[in-house]
């Protein structure tokens, strides 16, 4: 047994523990020492990856890996927590502190209880429990944390993935642990996540008098037009794994403080939320054949494209799999495969390796008074613990 | 013989005389008061009807009548100016003093030589020879002059026309001097004008996130929607004597910083030139109904109707008639019948008594180094004279 320790580690514990360090990003707060420690505990190899960067904060990663052999199975996290909103005291503020991991009729309340000190506590508490009942895995257990997920993003995941391909670190397959499931635990996995661009609409025109239209080129009238061709598009109907792409006008600018003057530029700015049917390329494409057909003839605009992140898919597979079977035999819920909301660390894993979200419920996470069952601490570590034996299962058949 | 002058008064000197006053709106500059001495000279009977109102500036008006028999064939006019802009010494100013009325290669250039000093001294040259000539006509001659037609028309032709009423006082055709003539002099006569109208549309929407459109109402959408409808909208194909009306988006704001906010307002403000086929009552009921077909179900918005001035026209008849066979036997050219251009103290003359405007040519109106052919204004002289012949020859048969 690699573990020095006598006892599984008690998840809700481990969890309370990691809240009590007040690590809002980018501070470390004692939480990556506090992980480190207890996976060095366990026999783990620890990395601290530290990155920075002009005008970013430093910030502080953790890559834990136990085992040299593959398969490498990995969980990916973060011990950073947003900051507390309105405080203890303040109206409408918590009801606890923040950083105190209070438990009161059966729930856990403190920052990052939900997102996601609980899901880091449980996949830790599920190994311990498997060396303690089964012994090391045929292959390795990894974790990946970063200090830096609620902040800009830029100096966790993101850069820690090439910095541990270049020191020759494989990862096979990827469970993040962001919070998940709406309402109740083992109802919701997130196997992709949607792209999102935003586009920004310069027209130039030319200026006249509203007596005299046709010796002027309203730029006004060109934007009306244009964002009301990208309002009315249909862009797709959806694919298998993914709802209908989705277009927003953000914002209209055609400043003219003259009644009677016909403004000569206009700006507007639009977010596309997209699926996998398109990448930011394709989609580019199209806006700009739409916005030059609806603009007509003899327009001048410029289209400029920022795309936040690419669309992705982990398809159905060995991951979803066996993330279905582990929460109905824990909870009895049959998992929906879905790809909404925000997005995760994820959209950098997905290059590497396959990636699944799953972790608690997130109903209330980034709020005050954010809170986790304790109870389904405990059932998130069984169905990490199911998943892991599982995979090591089928990987040493 | 009513006048005490033995000569016919000079058009051109007269003219000079006039810009030679400094009647930058609202000043009176002596203007008024020149005038008045020559009319009374001539026999007139003159009224100063001065205005004032709170938030404006004091305006003095001139109203002066020879005879009190009918008909009363009136000329309106103003004597204040715009300012003179670039001074003379400036880059692009003046190239001689503004109210020095220089005589320069046959042109008389200063303040108010073309917008319409010019006019006034010709319309006073025409009853001066008339007088001499021919004696009295058979009616009555008037002048209408405000002090404030360039400025807000307030206290000026709007007032005086209620207040010459209440005096008993009834004008029978009216000819306005405003410079019609855009290049040449007898090409040109406005029988109308097209109304205008401001609409101010104001959206209200549901805030949301870009990543969940359905839980939102995008005020971006709606507005974009309802602009395009008006963009779109071809509102008539124009009647006998105008041409289409026109709209115009000038002014669009959907304020939003965050890319990932779907905005809940948005305001947008638009012109429209509108022909005699509409009121701006007509109108009005005619762009809610199109904005709220292309804002759609369940829109919350709001539409301000602001009403510059109503179209309005002196069907062809026999001011037009007068002043074609008078530009004709004058200048050789048969004059347009226009509504075209920008307004003037007509719209609110129409509602007193049929009204044409016809003066000088107006290609430098407001311009520095405004001028006229001093030829033009013996040619105009000789134009108003014809008139006035002619409409006391129909009025004496
Ligand atoms: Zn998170
Ligand atoms: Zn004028």
């Amino acid at each position: 047994m690699p573990s020095s320790r006598t006892d599984a580690i008690d998840p809700v514990t481990f969890a309370q523990d990691l809240i009590r360090c007040p690590s809002v990003t980018p501070a470390e707060g004692g939480a990556l020492d506090l992980l480190q420690s207890v996976l060095e505990d366990m026999g783990f190899v620890c990395h601290r990856l530290p990155f920075e960067e002009d005008g970013t904060d430093p910030v502080d990663n953790l890559y834990a890996r136990l085992g040299t052999a593959s398969p490498n199975l990995c969980f990916a996290g973060h011990t950073d927590v947003v900051p507390v909103g309105r405080a203890q005291g303040e109206s409408g503020g918590w009801t606890v502190d923040p950083f105190a991991a209070t438990v009161q009729d059966g729930m856990l309340i403190g920052r990052g209880a939900s997102d996601m000190k609980g899901a880091i506590a449980a996949w830790v508490g599920a190994i311990s429990s498997r060396l303690q009942d089964a012994g090391p895995v045929p292959g390795s257990i990894s974790l990946l944390i970063t200090g830096d997920e609620e902040g800009p993003s830029i100096n966790g995941t993101k850069k820690m993935l090439p910095a541990l391909a270049e020191l020759g670190e494989t990862i096979d397959h990827c469970i993040t642990g962001e919070p998940t499931n709406p309402a109740e635990l083992g109802t919701m996995m997130k196997i992709g996540r949607r792209g999102s661009l935003n586009g920004y609409i310069t027209v130039e025109g030319i200026q006249g008098h509203t007596g005299y239209p046709h010796l002027a080129d309203n730029a006004a009238h060109r934007l009306s037009k244009m964002l009301a061709s990208l309002v009315d598009w249909r862009i797709d109907e959806g694919s298998d794994h993914f709802e209908p792409s989705v277009l927003s006008v953000t914002q209209i600018d055609v400043d003219n403080a003259a009644t009677n003057v016909i403004p000569a530029q206009g700006t507007a700015r639009f977010n596309i939320r997209f699926n996998d049917l398109h990448t930011s390329a394709s989609l580019e494409q199209k806006i700009r054949d739409r916005l030059t057909e609806a603009a007509g003839p003899g327009a001048n605009f410029s289209l400029d494209i920022v795309v936040s992140g690419e669309s992705f898919l982990t398809p159905p597979g060995l991951l979803s799999d066996l993330l279905t079977d582990a929460c109905t035999a824990v909870t009895g819920h049959k998992p929906d495969l879905s790809t909404t909301g925000g997005t995760s660390d994820s959209r950098f894993i997905k290059d590497y390796c396959p990636v699944v979200d799953f972790g608690l419920v997130g109903k209330t996470m980034h709020q005050v008074d954010e809170r986790v069952a304790t109870a389904d601490i405990v059932a998130l570590t069984a169905i990490y613990r199911h998943v892991i034996d599982a995979y090591f299962k089928k990987a040493a058949a």
